[in-house]
């Protein structure tokens, strides 16, 4: 078994997640690696600020550098020089304008940006792609239908994730035996948001034998009751033994609350998107680091903040670098976010095996005033 | 006194440079915080790799974020978090068509390019500048003129440069008592690439009391010999107990000749600006990292270089970051050159101190296969 429940505390559980040759802490939050790099930050930032999980793109890292490199490198964390957990996905391409072209019944077709040419991406050939790339952690090929799809759109793509499902775990099977793997897999619910959908896709995934549960299809634009009405449909349907993942969350505060509902895993651009348009994340809210007032503010973000960039730099350095516009500001500012996502999550675990998660999260909700989504 | 040559072999020599608050060794080399940042590095990375010494330009930052700003925050030191020398000049502004317009006899014009606005800098207005940066060395404001310049305007440029240094001089030390200031001033010797003038100019700044002697007007696109044959007229009426320095140098090769001369300091943008151009720094000469031969070795770019690019990347992941075009890559590939700089420079001083500067620099010649400016 890779995944067991440590502490509980109301749904929130802090518990621990088993891969081949790695052990993490869940719940945890994973830093995009898409291309096998952070945007402007490299994976030697993300370990000195404590990170030890990323998400990397399996079909974006098979364009290139393309699997074989990978494979010869010694696999994805080698190449990367990352020796936390690595999760590989290859989603939210439907969203694509650029590469993605059609879908069938049995793949997703692509146009490769590098050469334009047509990618078939089937769920064997994902599997095929993630074992070769050896991350921790496999996604299995989902078909996500976007916001504000028909029911029968969304029934079609739950049907084909459900299908593409069992066909991925039964080859995933196959070939962990045969290439002597132990590498994990997770399954994808989806269902848009649709309630009948949602709970029927949890039913049909936690079915079958995933060493994880993801929620997917969510945080793609939708209202926010919207998203906790789909994610709310599907908890109960998740076997509270196996590491349940929402993808694509999030902001501090989703991030507590899906924390207090009994989520184990999250991804997302979201803080380093943030960082890099500038705003910066504080136990007050977020701020708006190129606002005039913070020109001659010489105090770092954050008083007590261990990260890189406020034990060395101010505000005001930072809204110069923002005001010249220097890429190595959208670094610094990147380092704060996620670092401050990390020590979130820290103190919320703490807090759970303290046995005072909703205290910490009234608390944590009552200083932060974050305002809605700029971006 | 400032300065003390402690060692030397032939025309090369290890000296100290004493500034308010700060010592370093000689020769060393400036990499470029012009905007008080480097170009994709901060002062961290400068840290991290054992960098003790910067350059700034006093203009830019008078413009962006503005002299009261850097003032307030305790200066440039404390608003960049650089505990190690900084240089400040307002040089090479001449040669920008966006921002130079004009000269008179007693200011250079400029445009500035955030407003528009136009901005006169005298002798004395950059003092008060670089003073209130409290920078540990000012630059005097020289008149330097480009390269294919006739007698006629190298003359006048020279002339003007002349009676600058002794106006930026009287005020320098005027301000220097009245604010209780340990800031040291350097002169610039211009004289553009005609020997006599050189020779002239050599002779007037070296005759005034300046901290230190610096050779500008060379480096700006003019053929080696030429650059070689000014400094060489320039150096002999350079007094040797005061630290010498050449602006704008340079590469590999050029510095160590340099250091063989007798040259205590360097700046120059070309290690970074090469850097960001896939061209590093090996001791077999410089290698164009976006070749394909790159994508599948998996060595470090130099085998046995302490820099933390080297120590954590491999070539092939350099070729990837260079191939995807992600800003990240060019930090680590600006890292890996300005440290390379740095340990040849201490290579150097070494060999020095062990009187066998002339063997080390045959050897690293006879290694470093470099190839022309590529840029």
């Amino acid at each position: 078994m890779s995944f067991h429940v440590i502490h509980q505390d109301g749904q929130a559980r802090v518990g621990r997640l088993t891969t081949a040759h790695r052990v993490i802490e869940t719940p945890f939050f994973m830093p995009a690696a898409t291309r096998a790099t952070g945007k402007f930050i490299t994976t030697d930032d993300y370990k000195n600020i404590g990170i030890n999980s990323l998400i990397s793109n399996a079909l974006i890292l098979s364009l290139k550098p393309g699997v074989e490199i990978v494979r010869q490198s010694g696999g994805l964390h080698k190449f990367m020089n990352f020796s936390g957990i690595i999760f590989t996905d290859c989603g939210g391409f439907q969203m694509s304008r650029t590469m993605f072209e059609k879908k069938s019944k049995n793949a997703l077709h692509f146009r490769n940006p590098y050469n334009n040419q047509e990618v078939i991406l089937t769920p064997k050939k994902i599997m095929e792609i993630e074992l070769a790339l050896d991350s921790d952690v496999a996604m299995m090929l989902d078909d996500m239908s976007s916001y504000g799809s028909s029911f029968e759109e969304a029934k079609e793509a739950m049907e084909n994730t459900h299908r593409w499902g069992k066909e991925s775990l039964d080859y995933h099977q196959k070939l962990r035996i045969e290439r002597d793997s132990k590498q994990l897999l997770f399954g994808i619910i989806q269902g848009n948001f649709y309630p009948e959908l949602r709970e029927k896709s949890a039913q049909f995934i936690s079915s079958l034998d995933f060493d994880g549960i993801a929620i997917g299809g969510v945080a793609i634009g939708e209202p926010k009751e919207k998203m906790y009405e789909a994610i709310d449909s599907a908890l109960p349907f998740i076997p509270i033994n196996k590491p349940r993942y929402v993808m694509g969350v999030g902001s501090p505060k989703e991030i507590i609350e899906m924390i207090g509902k009994g989520i184990d895993c999250f991804d997302s651009v979201y803080p380093a998107k943030m960082a890099r348009h500038n705003h910066l994340f504080t136990k007050q809210g977020p701020i708006a680091i190129d606002k005039s007032q913070y020109a001659t503010d010489f105090s770092p973000l954050e008083k007590n903040c261990k990260c890189p960039t406020c034990r060395q730099y101010t505000k005001a350095y930072l809204y110069h670098l923002t005001k010249i516009d220097e890429p190595s500001g959208k670094r610094l500012k990147t380092i704060h976010n996620l670092h401050f996502i990390k020590e979130l999550i820290e103190e919320a675990k703490k807090a759970i095996k303290e046995k005072r998660f909703s205290e910490f999260q009234e608390e944590f909700e009552k200083n932060y005033q974050g305002k809605k989504k700029i971006i």
